[in-house]
């Protein structure tokens, strides 16, 4: 770990040493944004809160800084515009999202499938299709070009494959990169049962190891992307599409 | 790697120059594997090809070798592990998954989902959990780490979305990379209708525009990769995890 | 309006007939619930209140009294209980589900899934499951036994077939009944474009098509459960399932 | 035809009994068709045909005719019509959908969804749509319309509930009926683990439940629709919605 070639610069300050020397040093400080898709309000016990914790602990062991917070605690309005008025506070969470490196949606399953609050997300993301002022007016990218995004999900049943496939989906189509092995999931058997904090599920080596593979992923192409930004120019295939296709 | 033919540009030595500016030089040539999950066995019309050969030509273009097959050409038995025996082919597409640096699953959709044979292969793939032989020893990282993943739809009818997210999820679970923006679909309105090549879809904006961005985006990170591989180690964070919790 | 014999029951009142002859007669007049998922509240113009104004007058020619409502219109609180407090509305939403024979979800599609809104009923009605009061003491049925459920999606893409799986299975879950052919759908082709109303999509065949079948369908599986109530005792079979089984 | 004692009812004739009073007579035996779409060939240990057999035991004791059968046993080859030449084994397996009353579709769940050969039956099965024959001439009602459809579905992991909501819309799609609390799944918990037989899962008391709920809900649905088929008549709603539509 060195600090005097090309790529070099120190990571954190002396004689801070990253965890694993696996990690490479950026070039400044990286801030990972989670979100809490829980139905249940601050100071309401959140299963998806306790797994989200775990990761927090892990980010802040590599220095990176963290922000979590949890949808329901905030006024979002339905919608898919960037503002949608009346004390909509969406506004606020896309400005974190906008400034935040990494981007961790955490979910519960309900019924099979992550939850509203998730969905509401990803439906004010949709802005990002039809808004000005989301796009690189040179290279026309998403300002969520060079960013990463992963998925926690919990649940005391079944579902949360289902939950991760469409949130990295989404989040893949917005423009975030989907580095490999970035979720994370806790769920009991079949049927009713005890919740991750209940059942131990803090201590369940699967969801674990998992959970640290996705936290240094993140982190990794993170870095990767600070140092290397993504170079393809939309704009210009854009043009390039044009010239072999018919409108519409 | 020729210089002659129509694509035809040198991609790393000098004064050789990328198609595209931002495409940054690579170590080495690079190779596409795109895997046909059509129902029609070669040489039947296969809307999905067309959009495959509209994929193979960018690629080519940019000098990256291309392989392409149709799944249901080769004898591929259902089971989950490396070699079902019994004159199985898999063997001989894994190993081509092997070799590629980029991978492409091409499906139709078949009520609202992705075909039976691309489904196969991710079952086929699920071997790299169970078996031996498929991850680094020293690092812990599965064969696909470093390898990049996009997916191509066409359908005569809804259903692309559910296919693409299934598909990028899967690829994320065995390792692959998923950049931003790496899917490409082309379905008509609702219910039943003409399909892609009858459709004229082989001009429709949308779907090239999106297969650009694929495609170069796929090629980016791919060259990224090489030269920065992932330095992330599963082994150790294992070890890490299993500090923190009970076993099972 | 209602008549004496058993089986024998004149449908509405004379000198009506039912607009098909082959709508049977029901022993009274049947309710439908039609809920609208949009975004957007009342009276901005919504795609999907057109695709169920659609669905209404089909109801109503066939004299079932119909009420449809837009869930934003309603301050629903997120949870999964059925009462969430502080102004939360849903009670009265949950009212209008128990009251009614045949429930229809209207849902747009959003980034390929259903809409938040629509995931919320789902988490609402989760209530069902782990509350008292939403069955029946004799034979254990939820109170959605015998009535049947229906789901109508517009998009300006693809996506609609995920959304329509995700609620018949959900309503499936929670104990309506499913007839054949109970979805209705419209979307346009790939990508960004013209939304239903915009495209005329009211007189797209295959939706209109589709949606008389929907909603005679529903009609007939509604009046057959009037007039045969379902037997299954749910209390008895847990009983036996018991004793075949261990606890958890 | 009534009985008195609490298990005893006359089914259909003498001495026949059903096991349980809620059960309604029929006018003629019904037959249920399972389909297990394990990957493993009979005679290899299947953990989905241990579900299967528990239902199969329900079934018998209320006297339903039942048929098993894997589909992997069978050679059936990828493709969207009733026959697909070159031995294809299909047109065996779709005569037995064809004069079955109960279709139960039993499934593992593979990297979170059905198997690639549950999909083929759906993928077969779609021929309904393009191919003639499959519908009654009278009423246009697809041949399925007064079937009913289950679904059964075992995984050492998450993923059950996707699998479900796939093949319960399908059918529904195909002209099945879908009855209340028509499926039931075992599924272990969160990461790789003991799959049904070796955890013992024939004994957990969830899945049993659900399985009762599945079998007898469906049996009730059978005779209900034997006794009352649906009256819609297809033929004549297409030619009210053509009234009311532009063509296409």
């Amino acid at each position: 770990m060195s600090s005097e070639s090309s790529g070099g610069i120190i990571l954190f300050t002396l004689p801070l040493i990253p965890h694993f020397s696996f990690i490479k040093p950026t070039r400044g400080k990286m801030k990972a944004l989670l979100i809490n898709c829980t139905l249940k309000k601050t100071p309401e016990t959140s299963n998806t809160q306790a797994l989200i914790n775990k990761a927090v602990k892990i980010l802040q062991k590599e220095n990176v800084e963290t922000e979590v917070l949890r949808l329901v605690d905030y006024d979002i309005k339905p919608g898919t515009s960037t503002n949608e008025g009346d004390g909509d506070e969406w506004p606020l969470i896309l400005e974190k999202i906008k400034t935040c490196d990494i981007f961790i949606i955490g979910t519960p399953v309900w019924v099979g499938r992550l939850a509203s609050t998730a969905q509401r997300i990803i439906e004010r993301l949709d802005a990002i299709f039809h808004e000005e002022g989301f796009t690189n007016e040179e290279n026309g990218q998403y300002f969520t070009y060079n960013k990463v995004a992963g998925c926690l999900v919990t649940g005391n049943e079944d579902g949360a494959h289902s939950c991760v496939a469409h949130v990295l989906w989404a989040m893949q189509e917005f423009g975030f990169t989907i580095p490999p092995n970035v979720n994370a999931y806790w769920v009991n058997k079949a049927g009713p049962g005890k919740s991750y904090i209940e059942a131990g599920g803090e201590r369940y080596l699967y969801t674990d190891k998992t959970l640290y593979n996705t936290i240094y992923n993140l982190i990794f192409f993170a870095n990767l992307l600070k140092q290397n930004p993504i170079t393809t120019n939309l704009t210009k295939l854009a043009e390039m599409a044009k010239q072999e296709s018919d409108s519409g």
